[in-house]
């Protein structure tokens, strides 16, 4: 049984807040936000106690685990406090939106020793577990070819892509991560090309909402994605892997299974409204692996390095963008 | 190279005609129909010779085979004027709405030894063909359950209804020699049971055009079947296998493969508008097997004999409808 | 907030018991079950107190309602106690397998007033759902041909079996209520006809497996229904409902989107493995009502009488089964 | 009645040979070819004269049109020919592999006013050709991105290779073709990468057989086109939409309606064996659209400048693999 504090009481907060009850490996005890209130009300419906300052969770010493999703610029400094209380960490992307300063925390939690895992949480979507099974049994032989599509409802507010980061560190980064752990290596190259199609604004704050990325890999493989912010339709995420022998597809993912004939149509259900609908599942899965493996010992599912690696490529994607390029990965050491 | 000769050039005729002329094994030679207009603008279309009475089509002893498209009263009429002539024959079901006197001809033609084949296309459609293909396979173990659909778009001209014998023998007699030829025996008892619901004529001419209809077979095989006049979405037909290790479905076929998505849904493509537009190319199929028999002296994919027995199912489950029973079916010897 | 009890902690009690203590309009207090071990299990998971005697449970006073999940012979008692305590209930089909029985006991908690609503959990089936709000809505017409299938995917013990009912009283019993609900009004008639073909066990003990029914409405709408005991590849529950402008389909549930492409064939995940699988939200749908009604005072969404009912049509079933006839549904006053 | 000759009588040639003899406007008269044998196969088939020289096919003053299916080498002259004759012609990708020469072909057909069309045949596939209507029609808003794969089943032969001009000339350019017309404007610049992964021979070669190219358009519309030469599973085509108002998709194409359920998975049938079996109605639709803008003179739905136009783009493609930049493209004015 492990004993959990969160960090973070928003939207996302609470999405974690009623895994965290959930799961029968987790005592969860703690919760924490600089907005006393929102912390309370997540107190009350789990029956917790609500930490007064972020010392007093990692001082009480009653704590073996936090979960992280405090805001972005907080998730550096939230790491480090518990790589000092040796506690284990689950933290929400990005470690850190600079890559210099994600790679030196990484560096200092991995020197106190314990263990901590960003929740790439899409690696633990049913179906998308299901096809990197199909693909690791070697039912489609080598991959070659992946296309992959990330697309959104309808824009964010302005202020949240103001300190976002941009497209490829904000979104895209999720397929990159589902790109190399697909693959089973890195890639080396990427090329992006993006447009700011949906609202004017998105170009004067220097951002694009519409883009197209190409990643290689050392062996030849190539994988494609799309990312947009405003679809119109619901939130559409799909996976492709074409192998030597093969192709397996995680596809788009209907809401349910009414279908209606009229006339020269048959009309179904379409996409989940957004992305927090669509994923809702994979938080409590991820969460779970993350809980079995402090429980059992067993190596992390994903771990910070894994963060660095896909936040490296976001940023030679961001590159491209500018220099219209294939532009080389630069992998922190 | 088998010489052809055509009875009856109304609309299947012409359907067929346009078959015969693309077959490859077919000469195709001679049109005959009452009203020699039409058959004058199918000679003209093919480059055919009109025959202006029906004697003259069997008098000039240039013809292998005919094909008998004509009205259904005169089914058993030509195909005795085949038999006398030595000739093959495919002809349009039924082979005379009369059961005592389809059971007759058969015998006389049976007799002639002339080889003769109802035109059961639906027997030739491609998906069919793979669902009796797997079945024959072995893949879904003994067949146990079979449930199929025939559903037609829009209602017929009240003056066809009339004539037609009814809905069971007009329509579901596909259907029922479909059970048959998918579970390979015949069935022992039917009951059915049915509506007027599209049109209060259909009602006054004492008819149905909505029904569900159940057969059972010797070894406890089940196989339901509704049929239905009037949809409004298209053609629509369907058939369905359970057998004791997995199911088979040859499933509804919609036109196209594109789809839309907005807002909430997704739209595709759907029925075909009719039946002729759905099963179109089962006639050329038909007429390919038949040839082939012909050409290579191999047994007829089907007989007049399977004719006499869809009918023998179709005489009972037209007295089921009127007794609320589930009645034996009585196979002519 | 209501206060829960529930009685009977086996398999359905297990699933009961965990959407007990997630409703958050529900306080779960007490569990009871003849086998005072597995309702202590359930209490230390659900942090429950053990009520020794069934009389412990209603005597306390502290209970606003109960869930009953008993054995099926226990159903009409637990009932009667309810009523006598003034206590809501909410409880498993059948009321009782015998009739009679089920009619006194339904008059007796109706003279009681206590609020009381049968589980005919597939009411509150999502896509079954959106296929009644479809219908209601008029998109497809008048509704004129059902079509439903219920099929499970192995055969229940033989000591199940022999206490079950027989097939139309325990597995179709759920299709026969789902199409009163979805037509609006009762069936007047029912002919089925079915086949032991499983397992030699199950004719020697006088039940059958596979089964196809028809039912007909008082306006000419007819409804068929087949089920089956054991399909092989998974649980297969299906609804189509054709009206008078177009077709409604709840379809095949596949467990998720991943399709392969190998050679000449496509391969996607298939059905649920169990019912419990499949069904599994609606527990939690079904109760989440039961409460709203209790809390808000509304109507139920369905009642003792809609219990009745659908045994009196599946009474008329078994009665065709031996008959051989369309048989008439008789209701009990 | 338009009278034509075939130019060219290899395996594409013999599939527009039967086009020619079924198309109802056309009076199929002369067959060419330089291996005379191959064109008295099909003279045979279909009732034609032989033309013994590319002179005796023009001369005659019998001919209205020609369809060019010779080889790639000899399109620019067949070109001519017929612009010297006065005679129109439909004449297969690409005009020729040299842009220079195709251009200075173009510009000379052009000058003699005879009606001349590139075969793009997939513009006239019946589910592209939905999604062009759909999308000229404004149902999904303004287009923005856009993803196509066009993947063959196996390596066509080396010695086929060699003188192909590269996959992006070869294959892709029908994409590049499509995204124009879908779009409705030119492309400005290209990305491509590409690997060789099939067969170490195509490396060795110079080739590829596995791309990702990206297009971009002057309002910042994206085009994402994948090419494969060697799938395992068939011919894989696909063609999706996304606009400011929805999502519209040219789906891939299964070959049939079939679907098996065994234990836990559902099998149907997969996409068509090659290109050939899955196009091959687009040719005689395309074939049909010339011959009726030939019959009414009305535009054609093609002209040799969108050949000049897709050539272009293959070519900035080209250079795009050897520079690993986006490409502008130079259209020939």
């Amino acid at each position: 049984m492990q004993r959990f504090a969160l960090l973070g009481a928003g939207f996302i907060g609470s999405v974690h807040a009623r895994n965290l009850h959930l799961n029968k490996n987790i005592d969860f005890r703690v919760v924490y936000d600089v907005d006393g209130g929102r912390a309370q009300s997540i107190a009350d419906e789990y029956g917790l106690t609500v930490a007064p300052t972020i010392d007093a969770v990692f001082d009480s010493g009653e704590i073996d685990a936090v979960l992280i999703a405090s805001s972005t610029d907080m998730h550096a400094e939230h790491l480090r406090r518990a790589a000092d209380a040796g506690v284990a960490a689950l933290v929400e992307k990005p470690i850190d939106l600079d890559l210099v300063q994600a790679t030196e925390v990484t560096r200092y939690v991995q020197a106190s020793g314990i263990p901590a895992m960003v929740d790439f949480n899409r690696r633990f979507d049913r179906n998308h577990n299901e096809l990197k099974r199909i693909i690791d049994g070697g039912e489609i032989g080598k991959v070659e070819l992946i296309q992959m599509s990330g697309r959104g409802p309808s824009l964010p507010p302005l202020e949240y892509l103001r300190v976002s980061g941009g497209l490829m560190r904000d979104q895209t980064v999720h397929m990159f991560d589902l790109a190399r752990w697909i693959v089973g290596t890195d890639p080396t190259h990427v090329f992006v090309t993006g447009s700011a199609l949906s609202d004017a604004q998105v170009a004067e704050i220097g951002d694009i909402d519409t883009s197209v990325a190409t990643l290689r890999f050392e062996d030849g493989t190539i994988a494609q994605i799309d990312s947009v912010r405003r679809t119109g339709y619901g939130y559409d995420e799909r996976i492709e892997v074409m192998g030597s022998d093969g192709l397996v597809e995680s596809g788009r993912q209907q809401v349910g299974a009414v279908s209606r004939y009229h006339g020269r149509h048959k009309t179904t259900d379409g996409l989940h409204e957004g992305w927090a609908q669509r994923v809702e599942a994979t938080y409590a899965t991820a969460l779970d692996a993350f809980v079995n493996a402090l429980e059992t010992g067993s190596p992390l599912p994903n771990t910070l390095d894994d963060g660095l690696k896909a936040q490296a490529i976001a940023e030679a994607a961001t590159r491209s963008l500018r220099t219209g390029q294939l532009e080389p990965i630069i992998y922190v050491q």
